[in-house]
């Protein structure tokens, strides 16, 4: 019968695999946020460029699309690079499934860069296309989150995830003060739906610094410079007024370049994420071999005394010590499952609108945006949290008509 | 680049992968439970052999043994058969680690048994050397039923684990009571362990029944004799009174048979329980095979359509078709997440309970056994759930001196 050892090694094992399998998934997320950075880039310089009907950014279109396909090769190297077949790297079925969402928008970005080109689409529409997809690359950086094994590591994703949705309501709030600055003006619910994107953006950055390693919420503090912060405020105030006084044509483009200035010095901070992430994996995964090796030590000394001639004090010591780290591996896993369960309670909000959603797409029939939407119309309109509006969806499931 | 459908094909081999290692899970569930129910019959024996001075049960004990020797190497066989180097089946690292303490705890399984063929133990002794292995088993089946990915499945995993646990405490009870009738008399604690072990027992029962499939809910209802159960209880009432009357020698070995006859009829219960896991894990592993053939067969169509030649309207259809797999797979990983959710609460009385148990252990340097005792007497003297008085503890956490 195989000994108390051999499954307390195996244990161990698992841990192991689940690192690894960690590993690959942080050196894929870290891919993610760069090819998610060039995404909100390609989307801003489009929105100008179809706004002003071609006129604007027709070159730097071109550029920063060459610059999106290098980081897509790079990225599809990373995906390529996951050996499907092998078990390994196959525990997450959620995980995989977030993948193929985001590969099959991925698929259609070609068709959308030729409506782009053509003019044949609304800014707004290209817009939301290319939301939608920074959408799915954000849903997979959360599903790593909420899948990882290790409380640490799950600690680490969940700042990286929400840094990168904070950099991407911070993407939303330049396209959406673009579009106020083009227009020349701004009504009651473009004013709410830009103060709904600071407030988000404060959210997200909040809870990055309660989850992230210190280091890099100090760097993160010490990146942005005052100076286009003040400015940012200064043309919020200004684009918060809008139709008041006449329209100065440079706003724009100082808005632009403002938020582009501060979206650009979180993407360094995203790559520190990336690194501290990685540094985390190496340093457990080493961490978990050395104490592997410690157990098979033990093991080789137990085998060498046993075969009768084992001596009993040795064997009688042995046998402790067993019981010893069977134990201590028990009190740690414990506490490890314990401290993941508070780590992915950070993550619920999101689930708990993602829910909420399913639920009014299945009742209503509506779209997937159109769900969001819907809610955060109730949440602006209500003055509530989108969280508690999501909540009291789900509360009255049961007495919604039609549904699944 | 690979494309979103291998990592949606990807994904289902993910599920199929997890249905495996269940199926390979309950087999071994099923084998724990079998050879718990020789543990327990062993104890029960044991108890009346000790107590009896050796007078009583001598040639059962000895017979009993042999039966659980066989159990123990059909079990051995299972475990052995688990094999710990594939990564097909290193799914759960606190799974194997509970499988470590139980099989750490068999090993000592010979010297237990030697200190009562010698009368060297005290009956109260030998009892609870034997429940501490029987609690390791169940925390296997808990693990199992925790750390299962597949609700239905859980589902399956909480009703047995929470039959087993309550076939158990009607073991405990069966304990109980014998030493109440040998000794001929009861004092208040000793009536307020036995009212909280029949507690127990409903509670996981009922349990068991609304997690249960409804045909093993059924056949449960009628496995019982109602003449043994009548019996039981108006022995229960005399045992209750002890001491009031003068003691009938007949009334501990009704009892025995009683609670042993009751405790039998459970355990083909238990077998129908794993024969109903084993046939669900084969079902949904034939379901998910042939969701993933047909998501195979629709890749084939795509290839065959592909490399230019691929005409568009087709291509359309295909792309379309992808995109449906996609959305309805993540709808059907979301809603099997969410009732695992559901399904997983059920587990968390116990989660709460282990962990106030460390919190205990940890601060006032007590045993699992007497940390356990410690919140049980608190329940019991301040008549209050086991499981609120653990929040309270948890709850106390931070005033507590010492810690880790």
């Amino acid at each position: 019968m195989k000994s108390a050892l051999s499954y307390l090694l195996a244990a161990r094992q698992c841990e192991i695999d689940e690192l690894d399998r960690l590993a690959h998934t942080s050196e894929l997320v870290g891919a993610v946020a760069r090819f998610t950075h060039a995404l909100q880039r390609e989307r801003g310089i489009s929105n100008i460029f179809l706004a002003s009907r071609g006129e604007r950014f027709a070159p730097q279109r071109l550029e920063q699309v060459a610059a999106c396909e290098t980081l897509r090769s790079e990225i599809a190297a990373r995906f390529d690079a996951l050996d499907l077949e092998a078990n390994r790297v196959r525990a997450s079925a959620r995980l995989f499934n977030r993948i193929a969402v985001f590969l099959h928008g991925i698929e259609g970005l070609a068709e959308l860069r030729a409506g782009i080109a053509t003019h044949s689409l609304a800014p707004r529409g290209a817009t939301e296309a290319y939301s939608r997809l920074i959408a799915g690359a954000l849903a997979v950086v959360f599903e790593a989150a909420d899948s990882a094994g290790d409380p640490e590591i799950s600690r680490a994703l969940v700042a990286m995830f929400n840094f990168m949705q904070g950099k991407e309501f911070a993407g939303q709030e330049r396209a959406h003060g673009a579009a106020v600055f083009t227009s020349g003006r701004i009504d009651a619910p473009g004013q709410r739906e830009w103060r709904h994107l600071i407030e988000q953006q404060q959210h997200c950055f909040k809870v990055f610094a309660d989850f992230s390693d210190p280091g890099v919420v100090a760097a993160e503090h010490t990146s942005q410079d005052d100076k286009t912060l003040a400015q940012i405020e200064r043309l919020r105030r200004l684009g918060w007024a809008m139709g008041a006084e006449p329209v100065d044509a440079l706003l724009i483009e100082s808005w632009y370049e403002c938020c582009t200035h501060r979206i650009d010095a979180m993407r360094i901070i995203e790559d520190l994420l990336g690194a501290n992430l990685r540094w985390l994996c190496e340093s457990k995964i080493e961490e978990a071999r050395a104490a592997l090796r410690n157990q098979q030590a033990i093991l080789k000394t137990l085998d060498l005394g046993s075969g009768g001639s084992r001596p009993a004090p040795l064997g009688l010591r042995l046998e402790r010590s067993v019981l010893e780290m069977v134990k201590e591996q028990s009190s740690r896993l414990q506490a490890m499952s314990d401290e993941l369960e508070t780590v992915r309670a950070a993550l619920n909000e999101r689930k708990v609108v993602e829910r909420a959603k399913g639920l009014l797409m299945a009742h209503r029939q509506l779209s997937e945006e159109e769900a969001y939407k819907s809610l955060r119309q109730t949440a602006m309109n209500q003055k509530r949290r989108l969280v508690d509006v999501a909540e009291a969806v789900l509360s009255m499931a049961d007495i919604l008509p039609g549904g699944r």
